[in-house]
């Protein structure tokens, strides 16, 4: 049944293989009257691309973006938003040998197994290329976000068991792309890049983490009960391909704190204004976002495509050894910094957009 | 807006504050002409129940449950079903020093904020009362899905800093309740126990860990891209108050893997049928359930009601002292066991309503 | 799977059977902070309560309202109002004999062709009984469209082959309860009790119109496409028992029509307002309304209840006679106003939470 | 907020503007292994498609179809269909003079009402060329249809005041085809012909009534309560420009039948199926299909677009004539019959895919 559509008051349904003839996207519920700039949306895209550094696959794609439908004389106009992106560089016959096998810890065998068709070249429906369509979506939400004061970064914060220290302040994506690698600590990106140099070489790969904030958030954004704000937002995330785990705020190590360490207390600023002395809660109360920032962490696996040989069976249940040649990432997290922007973007933007249904109507 | 119904084929929607008349629901779509065991969802209300041990709050809850309509017989009718817990024991004078003031880590401000106005009393609707009717139609759920071979079966895996050995087999819910602190490893239980009891002596609470299995499920569930099947069911998790976090498969610790170490190999059983040799990805490819066994962790943050005296705000921003006493329990997780196990329940019934929508409609 | 909710921003799911323990509801995403006034709401369930008049039926349902949860201290939270009424008086004895025979244009054989079982007393779920739990929710949603100076009425236009003459203006309430048909027009009402008394008598039924009105709309509430104003109510009304047509504006009759004849004329008014000169469109263009009257008709078939013996067959197959007696209205219409009310409130207050977040973000 | 999308288990996401860069949609459900005919569906398109005869648009529009994604070797994968039809021959000059003008029963007042902005050219999004990829969804549903039997017909049963005998039974589409105005009554199709020649010459247009059928249907499609088959079916048919009324079975004029006269008797067929030995009900009670053939009649106004001076305003709200010349047709029913049949087509995969989902669990 369905399953490509995102979000309740700001929706993105997604469409396009990664070897069919376009991927891409409805966003249908965008409020009128705003100029996006394409631009920006491009840097975004720019920012994903494969082929962007040493570190990333050198495999080109030529991410040009497309806009079918929505806007008129450079604003939008309430219309769904149509775009896309052409795909290119496709030779279904180097995807050949991938017809009848299931790459390990690939959604080969499960997208059979549901569907009894698959699209075998390159990941088909289940490629990471579908979240082209999430950056672009996710970059004009930004855009829009960013006129209420809003804004989402997301950087690398472990590549494999190198982590970067938790004192680092991350301040803006330029910090963040000085290294390839997308960690904004100059030792901890070293090192990363050398350990994905290193993988590369051994045709292997590893997986990480990437962390990220969202500031200027007001409170009251999220539902109670099941649409917490953190439970969309986890959903959000969770749906990126490679995504393993999801914590907000003091997440798993908080839980083994005690209350009185982990609570955050309530205090007045100077201007009056209620916050809270620390942020344990990472910006969300009973699912509600109380104003603070909001931070959290996503874990990816390691790249399932490696080039060392591994065992696996076709469909007809043989044993077949498989070496995954090709232009893949020995490490994705790089590259899925912009992926998880744009889903915190997207999140953001819809609760900004049903919190408004309620609060504007107690002014009636 | 909208924000208490959870689930898309089998939904539930759910209603009732702490210390309203009474808590309760409506489960649209379950399927007709099951006979549900009444006994059994009174079981697992009682697992959830405060009360039930010397670690759990003293506070007695009398969680009698009345169904309202959508049987007929003893049999679903495809009508839905609804049914609601009276509240007693409430006071309100208990909570009148709580009408203005904000307790830390608690979702009375943000309620404040989002709603312009709030039931104090015991948290109101977002006290976890409200899981009671999440455990009712999750009982329900797994008696369902029970009849495919499907089972849900959580734990706590650690409470505070005391982690359960890894290497621990989890065969079923007598083994996990023969420890109050349903933790199935005698000598982690009895050290979580001493824990929660030094706690409790102090005033003060801690978080903890629940992990969870659902075997028996079979390839192909789960929707590709948003609706991905570990996607819903960390939306399901991390919408039980106190979570903050979820990981599925190996998680936050598998993103420091190799893919060499990390990919799940397929290999063919003596029976010819498919199956990883390995389960790293937690049953879960693509976002599909392959049809290994899911498993997956929630990490719960300390209870944020402490008896020890803590710094606040109340609603004119002026600070105050607050000390909540009153029946909390010192960790939750023992008591949330069976809420976790509701979630996954609802999530795997409602995914495999989902996936015979399509499966069957081939065969047409 | 789920059928039991209507609405987007402002939800109703419902529950219960007509011979079950209680009819209800759950109202979910209504504002906060509103008093709702539940003597009014009284009010409405007792037009559409059976036993009003002598022209409708003597069957006594003491239907009187309980609120369980979403108000504090007279207020609305934000949280799910639910709600329900006991049902009394049910012998099951009454409907042994309906069991297992088909009553004919009942929806008997098709819940049982659904879903393999049946409440057969007194149409189970597919009782007109289940519209208690529209009305208490309309009622209220009519409560918060007065606050924006929007009202509902609707009357009785037709009794079977007698009609209203058109030119009757409906003011309010009042003067349509003024004859127990609730067709405000003196001649044409006492015609339509003196046919349906006529029917009583001879252990017959017709059918009806109700025509309504909704006044004070804004312009611009319904989205374009497949969200328009008149399609979802549309499927509003059509969702009500026995309804089996609607039309807005000239409807069925302005498909005759030129264009010349039938399009609306903008003019401005001395105010300087935007308004059409006349009202074919019945105040929705382009699926949005235009600020004009938004004005429909709903046709009801006769009552399939009917003492004259009628021929079905049982669920053998076999042929069996049947005359269903009992307390039964002949024609359905006078108690049916406050149903058609009540959905058309819910429509419109959804369309007008719907349209704010549209709104309201432009002003951010 | 949305408004383009269409389905519960098989959705329909629209996007495009008249004379935006183009206009299509995704179809997102849609069961995989099966093999569709896109000649099939371009031969939907033409009929459609303006120019076709001499009482249509002389406006041509070379609507061809390209599916972007969605298909592997000929057949579905379950992956989202996404397709478009690029716009051609705009010539935004020849919209300047509607920039600022209203045109009276048109959306252009109504969305500038709500957006604040809109697209003038051709209608932009309320245009009915946005009909466009509800043909190309809808022929996609019933050739899948088509595998279970079931079928979809519309045909034009009147033009302004003729209206073709109801004695008429209508076989299939080679029949309805064989007159231009498409009613399939050689004398009544004469007739409207001439209307439409008389109206084209004087300026003007008119409106009409499209009735149709859908056979085949199993018994137990539809949910109880909010989402009966009828009502989702006539929310389908009043999305579509310029349809003001609906009515299945019986509809209005069975309201002024006695219950005894419309009441459908059940009878046992030959084979021992039990069958209605009328169909006042339109194959459908309760909400909930019962195997008879489904009929219903959609009531159209007249096309708002005439040659005729007409009164209106600009935006300044300054009184204007206005004169539509163009390529307008004078009826849109003849037009509109593939629309009709497209929409139907999608309300019954959609049920059919949602009662499978409780059908096939039974089974488990």
């Amino acid at each position: 049944m369905p399953g490509s559509t995102f979000g309740t008051l700001l929706r993105l349904h997604t469409f396009g293989e990664s070897h069919g003839e376009a991927v891409g996207g409805i966003i249908d519920g965008f409020p009128a009257g705003f100029r996006p700039d394409f631009e920006a949306v491009q840097l975004q895209l720019n920012r994903r691309k494969p082929g962007q550094s040493s570190i990333t696959t050198p495999r080109k794609e030529d991410d040009k973006l497309e806009i079918l439908s929505g806007l008129f004389e450079g604003l939008t106009t309430g219309a769904p938003i149509a775009f896309m992106v052409r795909n290119k560089n496709a030779n279904p016959a180097d995807y050949e040998h991938l017809r009848d096998v299931y790459r390990p810890s690939h959604a080969d065998f499960t997208w059979q197994s549901k569907f009894g068709i698959r699209d075998h070249r390159g990941g088909g429906r289940s490629s990471a290329r579908e979240t082209l369509s999430r950056v672009v979506a996710g970059a004009l939400a930004e855009q829009w976000l960013a006129t209420f004061g809003i804004s989402v970064t997301a950087w690398v914060s472990a590549v494999g068991p190198i982590q970067m220290p938790d004192d680092i302040q991350v301040l803006n994506r330029q910090q963040i792309d000085a290294y390839s690698v997308r960690c904004p600590h100059e030792d901890t990106a070293n090192k990363m890049i050398e350990l994905i140099e290193e993988l590369r070489h051994d045709g292997d790969s590893t997986g990480g983490v990437i962390s990220a904030q969202i500031l200027g958030l007001p409170a009251g954004l999220g539902e109670p009960v099941f649409d917490k704000f953190h439970a969309e937002l986890g959903k959000a995330i969770l749906s990126i391909n490679a995504v393993k785990g999801f914590e907000i705020g003091s997440g798993f190590s908080g839980s083994s704190l005690r209350g009185s360490q982990h609570n955050d207390a309530f205090v007045a600023s100077a201007e009056g204004e209620i916050e809270t002395a620390a942020n344990n809660s990472g910006g969300v109360q009973g699912g509600i976002t109380n104003g603070a920032p909001v931070y959290f962490r996503a874990a990816f696996k390691p790249v399932a495509s490696i080039a060392r040989p591994q065992d696996t069976v076709n469909k007809q249940g043989e044993h077949e050894v498989i070496s995954i040649h090709g232009r893949h990432d020995p490490c994705v997290v790089p590259r899925a910094v912009p992926i998880v922007e744009a889903m915190a973007a997207l999140v953001a933007a819809d609760f900004l957009l049903r919190s408004n249904a309620i609060i504007n109507t107690l002014k009636g």
